[in-house]
C-alpha cells in the first residue's frame, strides 16, 4: 500500500508524494519508518516533526498546521473516528487459524462445515452443528448440537456456543463467551420473599424452596452481531432470547433469559439485562447499566453510564441515574444536592428570622 | 406424552380431551401441531384461535375466557411460575454428553469416576479427583488435583473446578465459571492509602509495595447449587469459600475469598460479594448489588437491583439504594429528590417574604 | 518446618518451645494436630484452649492473654496480615502441571519454550510465541501467535493470551481471563445519537449504521501482575492497552482499550475502565466502580465501592459516589439526605409563620 491507495481506501485528500509507501498506522510517537503516524488530533501534529513516518493522516482543517517538511505525504480526512474505523480496518489480521480442520479438533457426526471453514486445535463441534462458509473457530470453542454459525463468522479462542443456537453471518464472539447457558429463572412454590416484596414493600414469607424453570429456548444472534469477551447471553424459556442484526455488545455483559434487543444497538462493558426486558432498535447502553425484568425500552434511546433502568423508557431521550430518569432531570438533582447545603443554612436563618419576627429570641433557633 | 399425562404432572385440572398429544410447550403464536400452546397471562388467549396447538396451560381463573373450540384439551393451573417450572422440567433436555470417557479427555492417575459418569472431549481430570455417580461434564471442563464433584452434577462446557474444591450433589456449574481462583487479597508492609482511608477518610500513605496473600483454603458448595456463566468463586485464605445448600448464583456473579452464603439464596446476575462477607439463609440479592467485605446480611433479607451494601443489614426486610438502607426509607428519598426543586422555590418566596415582613424590599431575595 | 523455623520466616517473636512441628496454618477451631492456629483476631484466643494445634500465631499485644498451657509455641506478629501474607506464602502449593510438554499441547512452529517451563494438557501455542523460563500454563490455556510470557509466569486453566500480546516476569492470570480481546470501538458514519446527546443533551441524531474501529494493537503487562478470573483487558487501536508493574486486577474487571494503568494499583471486583482512560501509580479502585473514557486518575487516589467516575481525578485522595466527588462531600450529603424530611417538615412549619406573620390563616398552609 502506497499514499494515494490509502488515501483512495480513506477517502482523504492527499496533500504530496502518493507513491510513499504507507504502512501500519501508529501513534506519531512510536510509529516507525515505513508507518503512518496518525494525527488527527491537533496535539499531535508537531510530533510528527521528529518522527519517523513519511505518511500523516490529519483532520482536514488542520492540513496547514502540519511542520513544513515533516512528512511526504497528508492525508486530510473529516470525521476523525470513521477515518480510524477505515484506517484499521485496511490493516487488520484475522486470527490465524490455518484453513481445515485442525487434527486434534472433534466434529461429531452429522456436524456441517461450510467451505473455507477453518477449525482450531481442540474444537468441538456439536452433532447436527452447521458453521457457514469461512467462519473460522479459534482454539477451544464449543459449539452444542443442533447450533448454527452463519458465514464469515469469527468465534474467538473459548467461546461456547450452546446448543440449538442461532447466530447470523458475520458475527464476531470474543474470548470465552458464554451464549446459551440456561437463564436463570426459579419459582417459590408458595409466595416467597421476592413476591411479598413486589406487593407489600416488606419480607412477609419466605424462600423455603426454589424450584427451577428450565430454558427449553436458545439463543438467536442477527447479522453483523459482536459479543464482547466473558459476556453472557442467555436462554429463553419457551422461545429464543434474540438479539437483532448489527447489535454490538461488549465484555462482560449480560443479557437474561427471554430478553429481546433489537438492531444496531451498542450495549457497553458490564451491562446487565435483566430476564424477559425489551431494548428496541439503535439504543445506546452505557458502562454498567442495569435494566430490571421485564421492562421496554424505546429505539434510539441513551442510557447514561451506570443508570439503573427499573421501569419502561420512552425512545429518542437521554437518561442517567438510579432509578434512570431524563438526563436534564438527573443533572438537575445532582445540581441541587451540590446547593443543598446551602438551603439547610437558609433554612436556619430564616427559622431565626421568624422567631424574632414572632417576638422571640432569634438565638435559640 | 398426552394432555392428560402432562395435567398429572403440572397438578393441573384437565379439561377436555385427556388423548390428545401433548408436545413441546411454546408461545400460543410460535407452537406448532403437536405443540402444548403456553398462554397463562389471560392477553395471550385470543391467540389460541390462530394458532396450530390443540392443547393450552391457562390459569384457573381464565378457563372460561379460551376461545370455543380453540384447543381440545385445557389445562388449568393455579400459581403460573411454578407450573412453568413443571412444564419445563417435563420436556428438558440433558446435554448430549455420550456416557463414558470421551477418547480425547486426559484423566489423571488416581482420579476417581462414578457409575455413569460422562465425560466430554478435552476434559481434564486431575490427580486424586473424585465425580460423583452420574455426573457429566462437558467438553473443555477442567477439575483441579483432589477436587470432589457429588452426584448428578452437570458441569457445562469450559467451567473450572479448581484443586481441592467441594461441590455437593445435583449441582449445575454454566460455561466457562471458575470456581476456585485465588482470593483478592494484598497488604502493605507499612500503612497504605486504603489503612490511611478508612482510619481518617484522607489519602496519608502510599502503596509502596502490595504483599500477596496467598489462599490456602479451596471452595465449597452445597448440594443443589446452581452456579451461572462465567461466575466467580474464590478460595479462601485458611478455611474454604463456602455457598450453602439450594443456592442460586446467576452469570457473571463474583464471589470474594472466605466469604459464607447460606442456603436457598439467591444471587442475581453480577453481584458482587466481597472478602469475607456473610449472607445468611434465603437472602435474594438483585442484579449488579455490591456487597463490601466483612459485613454480615441477616436471613431472609431482600436487596433491590444495584444495591450497595456497606455495613451489615438485618434480615426478613427489604433493602434499596447506595448505601443500601430500607425500601421505605430509599422509596422516601427519592421521592423527596423530586419535590427538591419545589422546596428550593418556597425557601426562596419564604425568604422574599420574611424580608417584607422585615420591612426590606422583597424583591431582592 | 517447625515453630523456630516458622518464627524466623515471619519475623515473629517466639514464646515456647522452637521445635513443635508447625505444619498448615487454619482458624483454631478447624486446626488439627500438627497445624499452626491463626488466632491474630483477640476473640479466637478462647479457641486454643479447645484446639488441637499446639503452636499459634498471635498478635504481639496479645501473647498474655493466650490460655495458660493451651500451645507449646506462641509466634507473636506485628501487622497481622503482612504476617498472614508471609504464613501463607509459606505454605502455598503451585498447580500440579508436571514439567515438560503434556503430550495432547499443540505447540506452534517457532514458539520458544524456557527451561524448566510447564504446559499442561490442551494448551495451544501459537506460533511464535515465547514462555519464559520456569512458567506454567495449565490446561486448557491459549497463547496467541507471537505472544511473550516472561519468566516465573502462571497461566491458569483457560485464560486467553492473545496474539501479539506481552506479559512480564511472574504475571499471574486466573481461571477463564481475557487478554486482548478486540477494544469494544465503533462509529456511525454521520453524527449519532451518542454524538448528539453528549453535545445537546438530546438524541437528535440516530445510528444508522454502526461502523467497526478495529484494533491493531495488543496489551502489555508488566511484571508481578495479577489478573483475577473472567477479567477482560482489551487491545489497543494502534498502539498497545498498558498495566503497569505489580498492579493487582481482581475478578471480572474490565479495562478498555486503549487505557493505561500505573503500577502498584488495586482493582477490585468488577471494576470497569472505559477506553482510553489513564489511571496514575498506586490507584485503589474498590469493588464494582466505573471509570469513563477518556477521564484521568491521579497517582494514589481511592476510590470507594460502587464510585461512578465520570470526569478526571486528582491524585491522593479519596472520592465516592456517581458522580464520585471527594469522600467527604460524598458523605455530607448522604448525611443530609437524612435530614431532609426534617427540611421538609420545617419548612413547611415556616410557611406556616409566616402566613399568620401576615395575617392569614396558618392552618391552610
Amino acid at each position: 500500500m502506497n499514499a494515494a491507495g490509502l488515501a483512495a481506501l480513506l477517502r482523504a485528500d492527499l496533500h504530496g508524494v502518493g507513491e510513499v509507501p504507507a504502512g501500519r498506522p501508529r501513534h506519531p510517537a512510536e510509529a516507525e519508518a515505513g508507518d503512518v503516524a496518525v494525527a488527527m488530533d491537533r496535539d499531535l501534529l508537531p510530533l510528527l516533526a521528529d518522527g519517523a513516518a513519511r505518511v500523516a493522516v490529519v483532520h482536514r482543517d488542520a492540513v496547514e498546521a502540519v511542520p513544513t517538511g515533516a512528512v511526504d505525504a497528508i492525508l486530510a480526512v473529516g470525521r476523525p473516528r470513521l477515518a480510524m474505523a477505515r484506517l484499521t480496518g485496511a490493516f487488520a489480521a484475522r486470527p490465524a487459524v490455518a484453513p481445515g480442520v485442525h487434527p486434534s479438533a472433534v466434529i461429531e457426526d452429522g456436524a456441517m462445515l461450510g467451505d473455507g471453514v477453518a477449525v482450531g486445535p481442540f474444537v468441538h463441534v456439536g452433532a447436527g452443528a452447521a458453521i457457514g462458509d469461512r467462519s473460522v473457530l479459534c482454539s477451544h470453542v464449543s459449539v452444542g448440537a443442533g447450533a448454527r454459525i452463519g458465514a464469515d463468522g469469527l468465534i474467538h479462542a473459548g467461546a461456547r456456543i450452546g446448543a440449538g443456537c442461532t447466530l447470523g453471518a458475520h458475527v464476531i464472539v470474543h474470548h470465552n463467551a458464554s451464549i446459551g447457558a440456561d437463564g436463570f429463572s426459579f419459582v417459590t412454590p408458595e409466595k416467597g420473599s421476592v413476591d411479598s416484596a413486589k406487593e407489600t414493600g416488606r419480607v412477609e414469607a419466605t424462600n423455603a424452596s426454589l424450584v427451577r424453570i428450565h430454558s427449553l429456548g436458545a439463543v438467536t444472534l442477527g447479522d453483523h452481531v459482536e459479543v464482547g469477551g466473558c459476556a453472557c447471553i442467555d436462554r429463553g424459556t419457551l422461545g429464543d432470547t434474540v438479539v437483532g442484526d448489527h447489535t454490538k455488545i461488549d465484555d462482560l455483559v449480560l443479557i437474561g433469559h427471554n430478553v429481546r434487543v433489537g438492531s444496531h444497538c451498542m450495549l457497553c462493558g458490564q451491562v446487565g439485562i435483566a430476564g424477559s426486558a425489551v431494548v428496541g432498535d439503535r439504543v445506546v447502553l452505557a458502562g454498567q447499566v442495569g435494566v430490571a425484568d421485564h421492562v421496554t425500552i424505546g429505539d434510539d434511546a441513551v442510557v447514561a453510564a451506570g443508570g439503573g433502568v427499573g421501569t419502561s423508557l420512552k425512545g429518542r431521550a437521554v437518561y442517567a441515574g438510579t432509578p434512570a430518569v431524563e438526563r436534564e432531570q438527573a443533572f438537575e438533582t445532582i445540581m441541587m444536592l451540590r446547593r443543598l447545603k446551602g438551603l439547610f443554612r437558609e433554612v436556619r436563618t430564616l427559622k431565626g428570622a421568624v422567631r424574632a419576627l414572632q417576638g422571640g429570641d432569634p438565638g435559640s433557633a
